[in-house]
């Protein structure tokens, strides 16, 4: 049996760097092995450091790119215990590859999901839905009717935050960029539940809106001086959680914003929770409730394109401007794969 | 009877916003009243802020200068329970201009401390001591023969962080400014029990330290960039505690920094703690764990000139180069001074 993959020898410009390659899988399974089908797998902006050589966990190489995906259980050796064939698994770990259409591997490495979730929606569970659930959750969650500000309002995380705010009657105050097209995505994040949707210019507006309903958590991933922004509308005791940087800028607090104000700045990094607490009872009623809401359709997953391998150029270099997904089925019936 | 004071009727430059004053005091005491005579008063960056009409607490005008300071209890109305003739006490909160001789009060506005410090040492006690017992105290707390690194060092707060954590078994990495006589601050703070003292440009040698003595408690009076030097000598799952912002600039925070190494960011500001902890237990055992300290010389008085308030001049303007003490005392055996 072939398993089709996307691989890397050295660190360099992803696109370039990639490479289709067919790897030779043992039909055999020994007792402890398990035999996977992915589904789908996503490229995340940490996957596309990560093949710069710019992310602090770096692979083996050569390596196959990707952290995030979803599989489906084929057979399982005499042993294994823990999943059955049929179920939906996603990595326990980040660092598995999951760009790839089949694997061997062993129990510990993966972790069941409920099998109720589409391909697109169990491949992308894992960083941007749980990264916004522990965001919500960890820190300083609002009650009922309270406000979280955000920035990168219309990233896959940004999305999430709003979806899970309005579903437990959390209300958000979202920020965008400065860009063409800035009115249609207002538009659309206010559609999926967005409360209050500003361009990151409209400075007094935001300002003005959140004197009358004062944040006291918000989410930071654009950094710099952007920062100072969300803490002129945090009101006293709040947290701010940083988890990215786009502006690629050092984070500028000013003293009396912070002091005065006793603002506790906090950093959110979704690879640590996991590494702590992979398959624990936390971590099952993270996936158990996010996968309501998957069901209920008071989350949808974050608008993608669907990619075979063989787009790999295509779509790496399309990776910041719309969420990349590849898709295992769609690579299968591709006219250029022969098995 | 007479109170002399230091008042000011319009916010500016302290030097020449300031003057001394002369106010008369009903010398027959109602039932709820209490007669204060004023032992010292310090200069404190925030009271020289204050009278420049840059501190967030902004008192009526005319307004008597300084927040800090200890006075002794000359005489007690009929009503009064909690302090008696010969207790020294000291403001209960912040505003209460301290730079006078004499004043009339109620009780509330005053709170006893211990009777067995100097003058110098319970003028001085509410502010630097305070800030550094809790900053030690309240965020991170390092195990005996654990690490608190700090710059800043040779100020009022950097000096008692240095004692306090000596008589505690906590040891101090020091960061001090390049500037003439930075050799002999060095020596002096060694010799007053910090473990390591470097000047902020031996960016190396402080690393090169910090990796074989590592703290996860930084305390930080600078801002600015100087704080990415604290952040780099922090370990894992660490706090850093910004109270001053000396440099005069936002707090720069790089990203991997804070993320990777899941540093969270707190600030500490004295008369926030104070509002809220005035004359409860917790203040109660502050003071004397403070008071002991100073007992047992495990703690002294941050060095400082002593001043009449005829010299307030003198003593503003030099306030940010040594720590300087209006001594009611010196003021009223001054050939000026005429009752």
């Amino acid at each position: 049996m072939n398993s089709i993959l996307l691989r890397y020898a050295k660190y360099g410009t992803p696109s370039s760097t990639i490479e289709v390659a067919r790897q030779a899988l043992n039909s055999k399974l020994s007792a402890n092995q398990i035999l996977l089908k992915f589904l789908a797998a996503p490229i995340n902006p940490s996957d596309y450091n990560q093949i710069e050589g710019k992310y602090p966990i770096k692979p083996e190489l050569p390596a196959v790119g990707g952290n995030e995906g979803s599989a489906t259980v084929l057979e399982v050796g005499s042993n294994i215990k823990s999943v059955s064939p049929g179920d939906t698994v996603i990595p326990a770990y980040a660092g598995f590859g999951t760009w790839r259409s089949h694997c061997v591997t062993d129990e510990g490495s993966v972790k069941k999901i409920p099998d109720n979730l589409s391909a697109a929606a169990s491949a992308m569970l894992a960083v941007n839905p749980c990264t916004a659930y522990r965001m919500i959750e960890d820190f300083q969650k609002p009650p009922k009717g309270g406000w979280i500000i955000q920035n990168g309002a219309n990233s896959g995380v940004g999305r999430a935050v709003i979806q899970l705010s309005k579903a437990q009657g959390i209300r958000t105050v979202n920020i965008i960029r400065d860009k063409e097209g800035a009115e249609k995505v207002k538009a659309e994040l206010l559609s999926v539940g967005g409360d209050a949707v500003f361009t990151s210019s409209q400075r007094g507006e935001i300002e003005e809106f959140c004197r009358e309903n004062t944040p006291r958590l918000a989410l930071n991933m654009v950094g710099g001086r952007d920062t100072v922004q969300l803490l002129k509308c945090l009101g006293e005791q709040s947290s701010l959680v940083t988890y990215g940087a786009m502006s690629n800028s050092p984070m500028s607090v000013p003293f009396g914003l912070q002091v005065f104000k006793d603002i506790t700045l906090h950093s959110y990094w979704m690879t640590r929770w996991t590494n702590k607490h992979a398959r624990t009872e936390s971590e099952d009623e993270m996936f158990g409730k996010l996968a309501e809401y998957f069901q209920t359709g008071e989350m949808v997953p974050t608008p993608h394109r669907e990619n075979s391998f063989y787009d790999y150029s295509d779509a790496l270099d399309n990776a910041f401007k719309l969420k990349q997904l590849f898709v295992v089925d769609k690579t299968l019936g591709d006219s250029r794969y022969q098995n």
